[in-house]
């Protein structure tokens, strides 16, 4: 179990002990799409993860670096999102309870999702204080052991393997982009560069409507996401004091892209690679186009994070 | 160029003279959709086929076998979906001219997407009397070689290569089976299996909305689709003597499906591979799921035969 920043050789220990667990997902790429950002991109599809979001690399090595005892009462944790899924899918590879706080209106699918994996899910109502107050009395119950979504250094270190998968393929790379919610994600990219591909610029997308890590960098200190507004339902979290220590080392270029930009990015992605990213999993494509002359004719990956969406919802029009 | 039925050698021929011009498609597989159909799945994935659809094989062979005398004055069809985008696609890698009739009615999407490739296009009505009435003025014009979009045994050996290409990764399936329209594609499928597969078992499935092929079958003579009527666009046409005169010979058995049994079909694949494929790529997965009991257990080819769909229309409730 981790407890300071993760070095070099914990992130290829990480990688090993996940990877049973996980899909070694593929990279890919599109001339037509190549064309339209004037640009070479490597989108690494973490859509096509376990549970359909790369929280499945964080959440599986957080839990499988619990001792036993640790583990003993089973795994807790409160989210509306892929977290949730996560969490149920490594608790039941370890065949251990898994206790996920819900908000009472979370999406009956992603509901559905959290107990096909045997989850026992608790709603409370859809505010922080109630998730709060609610996942606290199922500790106190249970005796769970919480494992935080993002604040946390085996979560980082499993995030980063996503972009040390990127590297071993792709070694010569100018950008690597990740959307930011919580930083778990960038965080993790940002040591996998610092060990894998040291001359990679980190560069990361930021929604308008929560670009509390936007003002965070700007500002330098942690900006809560305070009423974010926001298709990208997996980035209205704020920067944890882990991950934020590490994300300001390497990142110095934020790009925040609106509601429209996120869902014209994820309309080209669905027409012409025929994959589906959840709006939050467009958001670095979004900045990459919205800043195309800054990136024309580099090399660029893009990490895909999830393609979890409701599909009854319209977007495209 | 082939005036007979495709032998085993000339298929062989066919994919390397093609491949260099189209993808080489990826063969998926999903844990969940397994469970949930309860036999194992290879979905061949044509919808990340070049123009989004397996109709760039057909196309691409039957332009590449013309003569130059033949070629030079362009190529042309009739089509208002995959078959008009792949002889755009077919005449931009040769260099020659295609001229594209298409009902004024066709998606802008699609309009675009032929252009896109510098074919030229000419609208008419929206039916078969003035779609015939307008190729004919416009072959007479320029002097293009028309391509059938199935009834052609060059387009048919095109075809055959998406399941050549799974009997060379997976050697040992119990079914392959296909969505039939105007029939290029399960006459294609039907002559490699025939040569690299016999003992594997060849099926169909077809909208009921559009069932033309199924009444063929029973009645054993070309029964045409009359007013069609069913989301599968890619499926309305009838079959063709020469594609009726193969799939005959093998085929026993076409699954009826319902537009509900394709939508919720498409919207398992759209879910959990996080894939798109179009309603008439998804019939053969509904057809499976219609008749579970039958395919129990068993190891099934599924040919996703397209992924072009219009994103503004609402399929899902």
């Amino acid at each position: 179990m981790l407890h300071t920043i993760p070095e070099r050789d914990d992130i290829i220990e990480v990688h090993k002990r996940i990877s049973r667990y996980i899909h070694h997902t593929p990279i890919l790429t599109s001339k037509a799409i190549d064309q339209i950002a004037g640009c070479e991109i490597k989108f690494k599809c973490e859509n096509f993860q376990k549970i359909g979001a790369f929280k499945a690399r964080g959440a599986v090595n957080a839990t499988l670096s619990l001792t036993h005892k640790q583990r003993r009462n089973g795994i807790a944790t409160h989210s509306s999102g892929n977290h949730a899924q996560a969490i149920a899918y490594a608790a039941s590879i370890c065949n251990i309870n898994a206790y996920i706080v819900m908000p009472e209106n979370a999406p009956q699918i992603k509901i559905n999702a959290v107990r096909g994996y045997g989850a026992r899910i608790f709603f409370c109502e859809p505010t922080l204080k109630a998730r709060e107050s609610t996942i606290e009395k199922v500790i106190e119950e249970t005796s769970a052991y919480f494992v935080h979504p993002y604040n946390d250094y085996n979560v980082i270190a499993g995030q980063a393997t996503a972009s040390l998968e990127i590297y071993n393929q792709f070694p010569d790379l100018d950008y690597v982009i990740t959307p930011v919610g919580g930083g778990g994600l960038l965080s993790g990219t940002v040591l996998s560069t610092q060990y894998f591909s040291p001359d990679t610029e980190v560069l990361a997308g930021e929604p308008t409507g929560a670009d509390d890590a936007f003002q965070t960098l700007k500002k330098g200190v942690i900006v809560p996401s305070v009423n974010p507004d926001t298709i990208a339902d997996g980035l209205l979290t704020s920067l944890g004091d882990k991950t934020y220590d590490i994300i300001k080392k390497k990142v110095t270029h934020i790009i925040l892209v609106s509601d429209n930009e996120i869902i014209e990015a994820m309309r080209l992605i669905w027409e012409r690679m025929k994959i589906i990213v959840e709006p939050s999993g467009a958001v670095p494509f979004a900045a990459i186009l919205k800043e195309r002359e800054m990136y024309s004719g580099k090399k660029i990956g893009i990490i895909l994070s999830g393609g979890n969406i409701d599909l009854t919802k319209i977007y495209f029009k």
